[in-house]
């Protein structure tokens, strides 16, 4: 279904949609005062400068037709109600994940990322180019709810670990701090996954609460202190391979703006989905030299035979998630798809290339 | 250098900034009239396209206030003379690629592609968060003209040809249009780079006037017809493993322009860098399909001792650009120093994903 049909159609039968009965458009003159509610503490490393990047360059692309300010996690609402905010308006954006709103859409983690699912390239790809944005914003539209990619963080580490992991057998009965669809797949492999918030790994490795976590790159881990709390940083992030940031708009706010305004905030989303990631590879890349040259951190791959047995864990538990709901089916669909024909054309291009290029 | 000290210096010491006296800023009602010249021919798949999509997202950010007109190759102004338009101010912007200067500053191919360098997420993750972006303005400032990364090939093919490569012996005496770095290299191989533009490679490969030719990927290459006229395509592209194609802008019609519109402009550059990239990494995995499934092509890796070859000789190729002059020196230090951190860290991310993900 194209964009323009559904939009017409959610007019329609979208529950938020019906408050919506003729928006007045924001005519150039008009300011409006915009909040943005964030899952991330306050000017949080990428995550959170990411969401103050989009909200100030939609304030300085409108001149201050739309004055947007960010709420860090808690000020306004607390992290996992930043969905629910935007959908009744409280707030007229928000940024965050996807794969918080599982409670509430379960098929909402294929927006977000998925255990050997596509990476950052990739996932982008299938969002604008592939048909994954029409899907989005029809999972999205029964609460009057617009999506749009805001960020990556690009292939995540595969976590700090205090037990060597040298066999599949190591991850047994290994408690890690590891949520979503990868938490599932680690306790099929016989792991205890738990789930804690960003604020308080350090403490609960260094204590032995756990033994092992996983945060997200280089960056924001050195910047945690984690190096000193764990004795191995295993890669690769195979449960987190190129994690979409979400921008997400009230759609009544969101119809009430000029064509101009539509835009800007539309567009204001695309550029900061490629500033925050390439920012991301930009700073891993500085991070890691620091991570291993003046901390001695122990970097590990985690052993072929843990990848291969997660591998075939992750196909079961994302088989299990499509199967879960009608509209969960159609999203797998197109997703697997498009994995599928974008693996053989890297295969030959983007994979062989950092092969080759040594 | 930060941009803003960059920008005052250029002031005054720049060569078309001493045209530049107090510019009239544009007010919100004011409407201008933007050319935007480019390297490609009308409308041609994604190069065209994008360059269609960022004059349209401009005119409709800025609701008509900036009305940019895109014209073809040799609409306005010859392809490659695309650059010289935009700093004389003939029209107020170009799209193209930055190594279609170096005839005229030849440090300049540094911000497109170089053989065995960055790929499209690393090219965008230096030049906008590594430095890169601060030398390209230094670069292009004595001509009065302001660069932005505007779209990105990703991983090209090797190309097209009717010369089986069994070894690094096959280069020897092969007449190949390939343009820039890589035909140099391609030349110290013993083989005979040829310059063609795009319209004539078909009729050439067929007739046999070349034995190959390197053009862009399977969705550009699909529509060319190059499959009819040769029996192998190879891969990977090691001679552009990331093109950034350029939008470049007169400074002072910038200069002229509201902080507003100024942001908006710089915004749409950003924003149509990431639908090109990912236009293609979605567009040719399909027509990969197509090209293997419709078309029987013949898909092969070129050996591993021509890949060997090709790399020591690309070093050598790349070093003496770099000791060309001053600027050259500095710019390739900036590169090369993100490339071997990059490097380090996409080992153990986005390269070992793609290898443990199958």
């Amino acid at each position: 279904m194209k964009r323009r049909d559904f939009i017409k159609k959610a007019g329609i039968s979208g529950l938020a949609a019906g408050a919506v009965a003729a928006p007045a458009i924001v005519k150039a003159d008009t300011k409006l005062k915009w909040k943005m509610v964030t899952t991330w503490p306050k000017n949080f490393p990428v995550l959170g400068t990411g969401a103050n990047l989009l909200a100030e360059s939609i304030t300085e692309m409108t001149d201050g037709r739309i004055n947007v300010k960010v709420y860090g996690a808690g000020e306004l609402v607390p992290a996992f109600e930043v969905f629910d905010a935007v959908s009744r308006g409280t707030a007229e954006m928000g940024h965050g994940a996807a794969y918080y709103w599982k409670g509430k859409i379960e098929e909402a983690q294929f927006f977000s990322t998925v255990p050997f699912g596509l990476n950052s390239q990739e996932m982008t790809a299938w969002l604008y180019h592939g048909g994954g944005m029409e899907l989005w914003e029809e999972t999205y539209a029964p609460f009057g709810v617009l999506p749009a990619a805001g960020g990556n963080t690009t292939v995540q580490m595969a976590g700090w670990f205090n037990r060597e992991i040298n066999s599949v057998e190591d991850l047994n009965g290994l408690k890690m701090r590891i949520p979503g669809l990868g938490g599932e797949v680690l306790k099929r492999a016989g792991g205890t996954p738990v789930n804690l918030p960003g604020g308080e790994l350090f403490t609960s490795l260094k204590t032995g609460a756990i033994d092992a976590t996983e945060w997200i790159g280089p960056y924001n881990d050195l910047a945690f202190g984690l190096y000193k709390a764990a004795k191995y940083y295993y890669y690769p992030g195979w449960h987190e391979p190129g994690t979409t940031l979400e921008a997400i708009i009230n759609k009544k706010a969101f119809d009430g703006l000029s064509k101009d305004l539509q835009s800007i905030v539309r567009n204001a989303c695309k550029m900061v989905n490629q500033e925050m990631s390439t920012e991301y590879t930009a700073k891993n890349n500085a991070a890691l030299v620091t991570l291993v040259n003046d901390h001695k951190v122990d970097l590990r791959k985690l052993p072929d035979n843990a990848i291969a047995k997660l591998k075939v864990l992750s196909e079961d538990v994302v088989s299990e998630l499509a199967g879960k709901n009608k509209a969960a089916k159609k999203i797998y669909a197109s997703y697997d798809k498009f994995r599928k024909q974008v693996m053989a054309w890297h295969e030959i291009s983007e994979k062989i290339y950092f092969n080759v290029r040594g």
